[in-house]
Order: structure tokens, then sequence, then C-alpha cells
């Protein structure tokens, strides 16, 4: 006989395949969705309680119909998955027993039951917020270092932008150019956000790109010798000015092209600078590098500790709220990295 | 008393910075110009006889107003420069003596005195055209051999795609890719051009890309398992295609967007596949690594020589017809790559 522990898990539920902007309303709370919190016997699953879940840029692309194998859709009418930090409750895989702490891939619902845990980091350092494994010490935290530091090869003094520079990855990047001794100026869309990059998180310099009528004029301001890294975010127009100011042998490391993910957009002029200052652009998925996560734990507990890197989040409160705080992130309302509390513990 | 040999010195001369498509008549034949063929005492130059001239495609970026500091652009009412073979008449440079054969940047003009002899190859082999320095042997040689190998890293089985692939240097990526293993498609815009490519040239297939309607559909007919090695010669929609069809983890070597040149175009879409895909775009410029040339040389050589590379030329004679043939370049009408001869020896 196995044992039965029947409750109700509510979801937030994909409706249907996403065009253009998404809206709250291609999400809907299901509440009479449930769980047995005991995983049937044999299983190598993990059932898992989800803690917070994380809102990132790159599952608008999962909302859409595949158009190729390299991106899975998200499956309309099942609930939305992302990263998140979850607390084991029952695991049938060698790896996890019940009250582990773990940081992946998992679903917008109160519970989930993870049929690859294999893919799951187990927690190790707790006197931390554990809210951080959904940022700073998870996916974009890892995407943060390995663009700059594996994908750019940054060196001392070279001149350093970033796009949505006071989002989860983009803050991160830019404390990483001080700490490597660049120079580093970022774009944000409001007053608020260009604050925290200056005060914050002690960028160089910071402009509000919805106030500038040029891109261009306003790259040659703050880049008056050129831009020798760039790390991508957004895409678009600013990628095209960015191609302008860019030095000799500059490095464009490309990890989201928020600007893109919601229209086709018009495409991107100035191609021609990559021959002309023989430019490289990166494209990378961090997953591929997942290896060197302990790695960066090395270098960014401490940090973190001793105060070095400062980090912000925007903090949701329920699963409920978790469709607006998806939305927001397209239209630029997330101050810092967006995470939503499903549950503290 | 310094020695007189003063002679007339024909010139073909910018007459303005270009907008747009170049013209036969952007370009004027100067007969009134003379020059002394004996270079003045203490003179570190050395004077030539230019015997054959390289029309490439670059030169259309030198024919407009230059936008910065790292492309030079030629000068309205002086002799345009580019890539060509002279024999040496006079030298005041150690390097160099009266009657060796060099190739490198010199005039559009019968004579030229060359005040950066140092920028200059002597040419050690003559049992080959001498009019192969303008390319296989020359710039664009050690462009294909750099991009291909230096750059995009080939290896065996992968999947080629070389666009403008009859050119000086397309031609030779297609035969570097198949000697490398690889499978190998062209395209080019004539009927008589695909067919060089397949016969000839021995690419696996060929295209003419003005007949695809579906440039996306084309490329997918041709690579069933897509790119994984583009050798980027044009840009524009052609690129917009094929970063649909990129493989995961491809390269992209962007040594001429000729498309570009003469009309900054509509952009380019489709840049998200750089992220899906993990693609890496590398601009470069060839002459970063003529350090390389040496080393190329040892390779091509015996390739010319035992008949396992072909190359063809487009040669029209005369300095006269050196305009048309430049302006033939951006409308595709070279078959093969496209040199002037200026005089046999």
């Amino acid at each position: 006989m196995e044992q039965q522990q029947v409750i109700n898990n509510k979801q937030i539920v994909l409706k249907d395949y996403v065009n253009g902007f998404p809206k709250e309303s291609d999400m809907i709370l299901n509440t009479s969705a449930t769980i047995n919190l005991k995983l049937p016997q044999g299983s190598n699953a993990v059932l898992v309680k989800n803690l917070y879940i994380s809102c990132d840029p790159y599952m608008r692309g999962r909302m859409s119909k595949s158009q190729g194998s390299y991106v899975d859709s998200f499956t309309p009418g099942s609930p939305i998955v992302g990263y998140g930090v979850a607390k084991v409750l029952d695991s049938g895989h060698s790896k996890f027993k019940s009250g582990d702490l773990v940081w992946g891939i998992t679903g917008w619902e109160e519970y989930s039951v993870i049929t690859n845990p294999e893919t799951l980091f187990k927690i190790q350092h707790t006197d931390v917020p554990l809210s951080y494994y959904t940022g700073i010490l998870g996916m974009p935290g890892m995407t943060a270092y390995v663009g700059f530091y594996e994908i750019c090869g940054p060196k001392k003094g070279e001149y350093v932008f970033v796009s949505a520079a006071s989002g989860a990855v983009g803050q991160l990047v830019g404390q990483f150019a001080k700490l490597a001794g660049c120079y580093v100026v970022g774009s944000a869309g409001t007053k608020e956000k260009v604050d925290l990059l200056k005060n914050k998180f002690e960028f160089d310099e910071a402009f509000n790109y919805k106030e500038e009528q040029d891109l261009d004029a306003a790259l040659k301001r703050y880049f008056p010798e050129g831009i020798d890294i760039y790390f991508e975010n957004v895409g678009g127009k600013m990628l095209e000015a960015v191609l302008l100011n860019m030095r000799l042998n500059g490095r464009i490391s490309a990890c989201g092209m928020i600007s893109q993910y919601n229209e086709q957009g018009e495409g991107v002029r100035n191609l021609f600078h990559i021959i002309a200052k023989r430019l490289r652009i990166q494209g990378f998925i961090v997953s591929d590098y997942y290896h060197l996560y302990p790695k960066y734990m090395e270098m960014i507990i401490p940090l973190i500790k001793q105060g070095t890197i400062s980090y912000i989040e925007d903090v949701a409160e329920g699963l409920e709220s978790a469709p607006a705080a998806l939305v927001g992130l397209f239209s630029g309302k997330n101050v810092g990295k967006q995470v939503v509390v499903v549950a503290r513990e």
C-alpha cells in the first residue's frame, strides 16, 4: 500500500502560446489541482515544496510556439516552469533527501514533482537569503560571471558598457567590471534605476536610455574613447548604437536581447563594424557553463558576506502575483532581480 | 646633381567621395601626370612599375568619406590605392633592390613611389603567374586562409556555407573546406558562377541566390542539418537567412559584407539566434594576420603546383579598364578574382 497524502496545489498555468507582449491574462491561476505529497514506490523523482520562483527575461521565448529544437516551449494548460528555490519533501533520488534545499528548474506551483532531479543544485550555504539562489547565487549570477569573465576576458582599464544594467544580471556585471579594474557605464529605463547604478552599484556613470534622443550621441558622451566590452542584454537600437562605438578588438557577449523577445523589430544596422573593428560577438547559454558553478561560488560567497557586492531584489509576495511580476519584466517595472515568494519555508 | 628621368605616368584618380553604388565616372583617367624614375638622394622609398592591380570589395569603403579612424578614405584628386604586384625600379630601402618583384599596397598608376616599403612583400616564387599575388597568393588568399582555419576552426564533417563563393576569397574557402573534410555549399549570382562552383571548384552543392524567392528555404534545402560554419561575404538578407539555419556552436567569420558597402540596408533580423544557438561571430582584418603569410605560402604553393587547388581570375587589360572592373564587382560582373593588367613586365 502506498501512502496517500493528497493536498491542494495552486498553479500558474499558461493559457495559450503568446504573441507580442505577454499579458497577465495569458496565465491563469488554477486552484483545483491536487498533488500526492508522497512519491510512488520506485520513483526516481524528487518532490519539492517551492519557496521562491524566478522571473527571467528568457522565459518570454518559452511562451511562444517553438520554432526550432533548441528552445522548448511551455505547454499550454500546464504550469509555467522556471528557476526556483525549493525544499525537498520526498526523494526517490540518491542525491537528495527530505529537508534538502535545492535550486533549479521547477514549476510555478506550490509543490512540484521534478522528474530530472540531476539538474538540481543542492544548496550548501544557507547563511545568505535563500531567494539569492534565483539570482546572484543562481542562473543570473552565473550568467554575469560567465559572460563577463569567460566570454569577454576583461583587462584592467577597459571600457565596459552594460545595458539593462539594474536587472539581475546587469547589476552584477557592473560590479564585476569594477572589481576587474574596468570603467563601467550602465543604462536603465528610469531615474530610480540610474540612481541605483551610480549610488548603490557604483558604476562610474549611468544614464536613462529613454531620455536619450540619440543613443549614439549618448554613448559617445560616456565613452569618448569607445567601448571595449559590451554586455548585451537588450539588442535592437541599443546594439546598433553600440556597434558604432565599439573599439578595435571589442567583445560583445550576447546572453539576452530583451527588446527582441516580444517583437520582430526592425533588424540591426551597422553590422559592418564587426569587420572594420574586428569585433567578436559571442552568444552563450549559461547552462553550458554550470560546471564552473563551484568556482563561482568560491568567488561570490565571500564577496557577499564582506559586503563587497551589492544585490537588489524586487520581491513579489505569493504565487498569485507571479504573472504580473513576469509581465512587468518586459516593461521594466522591476527594480533589481524579480523574484516571487511562494512560501518562506 | 640628381639624375632626372621624367616620364609620363597615367593614373586613375578618384573624382570625389562616392555615395551609393560607385560609377565609372567617379574615377578619371589622368594622362598629364609625370614621374621621375629616379628617387631623390636619401629617400627611404621604393619606386615601382605597377604590373597588376587588384579590384577588391573593401575598396568601396575607402571611396566614402571616412567616418572613423579605423578606415582611411581615398583622397579625392589623387590616384586610387590598393593591392598590386609591381617591379622595383629604384630603391632607397635596404630590403629592396632594383628588379625585385613585390606585392602590397600601391597606386592605380603606371609607376608609384611607395613611401612605406616595409609594408611590401617580396615575391619569392615566380614560377606561378605573378597576377596570383593579387589573389590566391596575396590578400584574398590570406583572407580565406585566416578566416577559415584561424577564425572558424573547422572540423571534419562540418557543414560550411560560403556566400559570394566564386569571388577571390570564396572560391578558396570552398576548396579549403573540401580539403578539411567538410561539406560545402556556395551561393553566387549567375548560372555560370554556380556551374563553376560545382564543376571547377568542386563544392558539394551551389545555388544562384538570385533565383531563390526564399533564402531561408534554400538554405534548409541544402543544409537540412544546419550550418556549422558560415564564411560571411555579403551580409544583409543572406546573413539574416543564415542565422536561422546555423547549428549550435556555429561560427561565422566576417571579413566582408559586400551587400552593405553601397547602401545602409534595412538591418539584420534574427540576431537572437546568436544567443539561442551560442554562435560566435568574429570580424577580422587580414592584415592583422600577415605574420602567418609564410606558413600559408608553405601550404598553398604545393597545392597550386600539384593542381589540387583551382583558381580563376577575371583579367581586365590596361589601366584604363580599372574603373569599370572595380565598379563591376558590386554588380557581380566579375567571374573569379578581378585583376587589372597594367603592364606584363
